[in-house]
């Protein structure tokens, strides 16, 4: 092989000088006139949103099931046909990597996850990476090569608890392999079925430095871009989340024979409560979100007084201490109503869903030189879901690219982002990587 | 027979003769004087507790199973024991009778039901029984006979429907007969198991006119009474109950991508008016409740904004008029709510528990007679809760007297009466048969 090397050497010459040929002649006005197939990418869409359809029309492309697998076979062939050389990390994520013209520099990388929550959508995390392969194809295609190599990565289990992207940066817990995932096989035999190797995990970890940076593109989730006609959404970063079982404890008592003065009625309690929460979350400026979404009243009889009350409480925000701060107002006004109600209320808190994941300031801002550079609006916003962005962020520079999802819908058969919206995205992805690759002082 | 007849009729003149001798002998004075036996009460009601004791305390005496076949056993010894003529009528309730001075006029009749729900507790139920063959027995021990028949009625399956009061009464339902009662068996099945017979329940109808009057003596199953600290509530009537199903439509999305003035929260909405329910039913005077017992919120997961609420509501008074009207008031709040939130909210009219049950004043009056002159403090006072006392009052003046119920607890292990109040209130029951038995103008 060394022979052949020398063998060929005039031909990896000329080939490497006209790869150089073809960057250094491409002016910055051929570069910023470079867009993504966008034809080709709705085509992807739709075909692998068949891996896993069910009949009316959702997907259940549940990680690690036979329609996972298959969709990303799928996705390994594109990878494959975009000129990325592609592997499978211990961890089960696809990576397509494409060198740069400094091999010692560390890699930009982009993607997504490619599974889906039972009974999902086309978009959710599948423009992601079909975005990303996108991107690498048409660079592909335009013969050019960036300075810093490039990595497509298709991250495992992302539903089922960002099972890759916390492989990749080191924050798997153990336990996390033992949990059962809706395919019915616990994520330690589902690695296995990818390809992966539950026990060589330590060998995926990156570390800070490892990586440039990371980007990702997702659907909206919500609907204020749409609401707003808003073309991209540049993510601050995605929110902390923390969770409080709360219980209001009253006395069941006979709805018939108990006089409305002698009642201890946690159920009524709990209404002033919620109330609360909502009052308490919108009463300062900012786009904190406060959410009671499952209650419980017990005995739970039209004609019994609750005598106890079981309810969630979340709140959101890219601040650690302003959630800290709501909470606190929630729990004073808490024992307000406690003690005008005669109820005992106390909150235990869930395990933390997710502490706040700022995002890159200097990635927003070419992001948004990106979207503008191609004539498109943007808005500033902060996730309000969790995302592999939000561990990439741990140990890199993150960005994330939101685009219009009517109707705010996702999880759902009824997921849709225009095709518009799809093209202006993954061509701000594009760009954004190249001015991240262009202006790095590395 | 007709021989033997005229053989012992010098015996039988001379026992008419002693009877009507000790009546006539018993001044005012006397009358007044006579007690019921406390302790022989006291001691029945713990005999007939153990028929259906489970392991810590509670009475599992459902209707139609082994321990309330054997209960009502126990109960016929009783009135037998007390003199009385007992059989058991075509829907199962036994029925023992004493004779009249006044064969021809129609009977005065008292008595409850020995079941209990599963878990249930010692009085409820019992203490009307037991009560009743007590009177029945001291006016027997003190040769004293009525002017009126007596009839001492142990109701069949009360807590499954008031099924013996409503057989009795000629309004219990085809289909009461195929539904499953607590004890496994159908309701038509547990009749034929106490000696009645479903075919022909026709036989045991009474008509208006075929009672003088009914009584029933209950604990309270409030704790009005022992909080006010009075001895005997005189039962104005058992209130009618109205049941709705109360829907509450918003819009479920996701709590995080969400922001708090896009949502069309059906939780926030359902607990602005489980408050209203509260507001409305406590803003005008009067005894009526109203509560709200249920609640669902759809999806019901902490991180998803309840999309769907379906609570119950129930509102009880003495006036079908005022419930209706608290009806409407809700009705016309949850209308300004569904605006305010961008809800949809619907009553779905269950069909109605019970429509109000007056008692009669006269009743009424002699109760509170018989108290003060046992020198007992008195309450007029709505029953909340069901009784076989609301069917009989469809067909003839009825009274009910309420003795206190410890913390208002019932259905339950802990149900408690103190023996003072179970004397006073069975003596109260006494007097109230004696005034109406000398008082009626027939």
């Amino acid at each position: 092989m060394t022979k052949g090397t020398y063998l060929f050497a005039p031909v990896f010459l000329f080939v490497l000088f006209q790869g150089c040929a073809v960057f250094a002649s491409s002016s910055e006005g051929q570069m910023q006139d470079l867009r993504v197939n966008a034809q080709r990418l709705e085509e992807r869409i739709a075909v692998l949103a068949k891996f896993g359809m069910n009949a009316h029309g959702g997907l259940d492309r549940v990680a690690f099931s036979d329609a996972d697998i298959q969709g990303r076979e799928y996705l390994v062939s594109l990878m494959e046909e975009a000129g990325l050389d592609v592997h499978i990390d211990e961890a089960g994520n696809i990576i397509g990597r494409r060198i740069g013209r400094k091999s010692d520099l560390p890699p930009i990388m982009f993607g997504s996850h490619s599974d889906t929550v039972p009974d999902g959508g086309k978009y959710d995390g599948a423009l992601g990476v079909l975005g990303a392969i996108e991107c690498a194809q048409v660079l592909e295609e335009n013969n050019i090569q960036t300075r810093h190599p490039l990595e497509v990565v298709v991250f495992t289990d992302e539903e089922g608890g960002l099972v890759g992207s916390r492989a990749l940066t080191g924050i798997l817990a153990p336990e996390a392999l033992e949990v059962v995932s809706h395919s019915g096989k616990t994520v330690r035999q589902g690695i296995i079925d990818l390809g992966g190797d539950p026990e060589m995990l330590d060998n995926v970890t990156r570390k800070e430095g490892d990586i440039k940076a990371f980007l990702e593109i997702h659907i909206e989730q919500g609907k204020i871009l749409e609401t707003k006609g808003i073309d991209i959404g540049i993510v601050e970063g995605i929110v902390g989340i923390s969770w409080w079982d709360v219980i209001i404890e009253g006395f069941s008592n006979h709805a018939g024979t108990t006089p409305m003065d002698m009642r201890q009625d946690a159920l009524l309690a709990a209404s002033h409560l919620v109330i609360a929460v909502n009052r308490v979350v919108t009463s300062v400026p900012g786009r904190q979100v406060g959410t009671v979404g499952r209650i419980k009243a017990e005995p739970g009889a039209p004609n019994v007084i609750p005598g106890k009350v079981v309810m969630s409480l979340e709140l959101r925000d890219l601040s650690g201490e302003k959630i800290q701060s709501l909470y606190e107002k929630i729990e004073t006004e808490a024992q307000a109503i406690a003690r005008q109600t005669g109820t005992r209320i106390s909150f235990s808190p869930i395990d933390a869903m997710a502490i706040p994941a700022p995002t890159d300031p200097q990635i927003r801002k070419y992001i948004d030189e990106s979207a503008k550079g191609l004539g498109l609006s943007t808005l500033f916003m902060p996730s309000g879901a969790g995302h592999d962005a939000q561990d990439m962020a741990k140990i890199a520079p993150t960005g994330m690219v939101f685009i219009p999802s009517i109707g705010g819908i996702s999880h759902s058969p009824k997921e849709y982002s225009r095709p518009e919206d799809i093209k202006n995205g993954v061509n701000v992805l594009l760009h954004t990587i190249l001015k991240i690759d262009k202006n790095s002082m590395d």
